[in-house]
């Protein structure tokens, strides 16, 4: 029926690794783009040059976020934006974000070359900053879209090596006054396109995830401060070991999860030890926790009860625990009726849908509150993600971006406009 | 009796601080200088100086150690030595290692200028390098001159950054052919003067420890690899996680050294995750361990028990664990005949005197191999040290002085020359 407007099937064409290379090989050190640093820099440059070529007039905004635009023809009538962010962990995989911004620009510019100008305006986004990797807070990108963030306060966060989020952002040539305000109220839609970096859709056989609701999760960074002292002459009764305490804390924090059960996750995933000498004994530890659940009163009273665990360590080795809760993301459910169509969409192409809640957070939670939103999930390989090992199959990112491409012809060129 | 051969008392003049500052308040974040850095390199160059002042020939070996010498009459009648290491741990104390220093170059001062030249050479050494902060070796010093380490050797060790010891030692302007290997063939006795970094002189009252023996300890570093994975949608009973199986052998390590009791240590120093991101979990984690004992038995069946039970930790939960022993020192005895001779001095003075073992490794465990060796210790205040924290009263400072200068007197212009 579709194609009744268009000059031609545009998911035949269209593949998502078509965007300037943004998804390539991970190599054995896997991918790095931090927020504003060079290599990050360099991808979105090349998707801007991308843009051009596919004719959908590229723009940056204020935060460094890169969007392309294909212009409908009724006034008025809202923005169906797809896309989601450019930024990595730390020797992260190939298709965390990136995929989804392949392939919405594809989709794009599928839609443009076959279908012509929408009624709705189409827009892709390469949000600059979804991890957290770099600076002390996650969601920059969207976070400023909806408002959460304020621009200005962008002095207040600082990287490991003592950088600021604004000095960076002014280096990498953003944040002025010039530049678009991020802020967004125009948008009708929002589809974002993902990997699942979770093993349930292998698992199940299934080809696409339309994700019904995406979990909440808190992430703290507790400093543990004891006393440095001599490892030779300092009797281990007399100790006040930093790292001795933040050991026992983490194996609690695992443990507690373990007993709480699925899908309640507990992570520490970094710690630095001071001074950081083999022959002294630690007299001040820092680490993070990252705790996930789909149900905000379970994870409430995990994290509340835990903290009192580690309290109660950190008593009893004499050790004094400061926590400071620098992320608490409440679930968020998606928009029923645009999950519904997405599931259409993919039963329409013959592929099998698992109704599923990510357990990884996403833009599509925060950008919920703006517009109806949700999100298409493909395979992740043994469910690996964050890893240099993170592979889904060149037929699966195509099943996606087929299905996505469908779903925003819906909205943008089929969907009555009021 | 002294006083017949000398002009004055050298004691009554002498400061152990009067060393061109080498020993000033730490501050709150303690005093670093590790091996070849800048700091390092600025104090080498200030006690240098003070020596040319003080008359005390000062020369460079081709590692970076610093002696000082006063010329004896009776050629060939072997050189007495003293000294300590110039470099310190992150953020250590003020008196670790430079108090040594700054003795030894006060006693030889006040003895060159009240006693005049004595009958066997008297030389003061400030050791390049003694902690092992930087580099994974220690007594790199004190290791070149017994030829434990050959400088040829240097381009084997990396700093966290990468940086060889080779390359750092010839860009501190060491290491060149011309300048004066450091091994030494020449010695007739070695005397370090240390603070204890211990709490034993304090607790017992005495103002004197004199040195019996050395522990013997053993430096592991321990590499853990496990799975990095995505920390949202990786299930808890999926996980392979390296920190948490780290942070399990910590805690047995710790739990082991408790139940076999004083005077076992083991710390856990250094520990760092990759890739190191709240969201991640963790797939590697390198730690270090320093485990000592005064028995060498008793050292080698703990590190033998406590290295099963880390391999045990490490496939109950699927990891895979390597460790590399880079420090194997033994327990090492001093000369008896020269322990007593600075008891019977230190008695003279009217001190209470302890002999004791140290729990920390000092250069005179390495010298003790080329002639007869001894130490004396000073009280450190609460035992604390390796900290900003570490002090020692001026009074007791000055006490430890005036005994070294009295052995150093008996050894150099008293003991009969053969």
């Amino acid at each position: 029926m579709r194609s009744s407007g268009c000059s031609g099937e545009p998911a035949a064409s269209a593949q998502p690794a078509d965007s300037a290379g943004l998804i390539g090989p991970a190599g054995a050190l896997g991918v790095t783009r931090l927020l504003y640093d060079g290599a990050w820099l360099e991808a979105q440059r090349r998707l801007e040059r991308r843009l051009a070529e596919a004719g959908l007039e590229p723009r940056f905004d204020r935060a460094g976020s890169l969007y392309g635009r294909l212009a409908g023809t009724e006034a008025g009538s809202g923005v169906v934006l797809t896309g989601s962010h450019i930024d990595t962990v730390r020797r992260g995989g190939p298709y965390d974000g990136a995929y989804g911004v392949a392939a919405g620009i594809a989709a794009l510019a599928a839609l443009r070359r076959f279908c012509g100008p929408p009624q709705r305006t189409l827009e892709v986004v390469s949000l600059c900053e979804e991890e957290g990797s770099r600076f002390p807070l996650s969601y920059w990108g969207s976070g400023t879209m909806i408002g959460r963030y304020g621009l200005e306060g962008a002095a207040r966060y600082r990287d490991a090596g003592g950088t600021t989020l604004e000095e960076a952002m002014l280096s990498a040539g953003f944040g002025r006054p010039e530049q678009p305000h991020p802020r967004r109220g125009d948008l009708a839609a929002f589809v974002e396109l993902h990997v699942e970096q979770g093993i349930v859709l292998e698992r199940g056989g299934e080809g696409i995830g339309v994700v019904q609701a995406i979990v909440g999760q808190r992430r703290y960074t507790f400093t543990v401060a004891g006393e440095a002292n001599h490892a030779g002459t300092t009797p281990m009764r007399l100790r006040r070991d930093a790292l001795a305490g933040a050991a026992e804390m983490a194996l609690a924090a695992e443990r507690a999860a373990v007993r709480r059960g699925e899908p309640m996750v507990a992570t520490v995933g970094r710690i630095a030890a001071e001074p950081g000498t083999p022959n002294v004994v630690p007299g001040r530890v820092v680490f993070t926790l990252d705790v996930r659940h789909d149900d905000a009163q379970a994870l409430e009273a995990f994290c509340r009860e835990l903290l009192e665990e580690l309290d109660g360590i950190a008593a009893r080795r004499g050790l004094e625990l400061q926590g400071e809760l620098w992320m608490d993301a409440p679930p968020a459910p998606m928009d029923a009726g645009l999950a519904e169509r997405l599931e259409r969409a993919a039963a329409r192409r013959g592929l099998a849908v698992r109704r599923m809640a990510s357990g990884a957070g996403h833009d599509a939670q925060l950008l919920s509150e703006l517009c109806p939103a949700a999100m298409l999930f493909v395979p992740s390989r043994a469910g690996i993600s964050h890893s240099p090992l993170e592979f889904t199959e060149e037929a699966q990112l195509a099943a996606g971006l087929a299905v996505l491409i469908d779903a925003l012809y819906e909205l943008a060129y089929e969907e009555r406009v009021p």
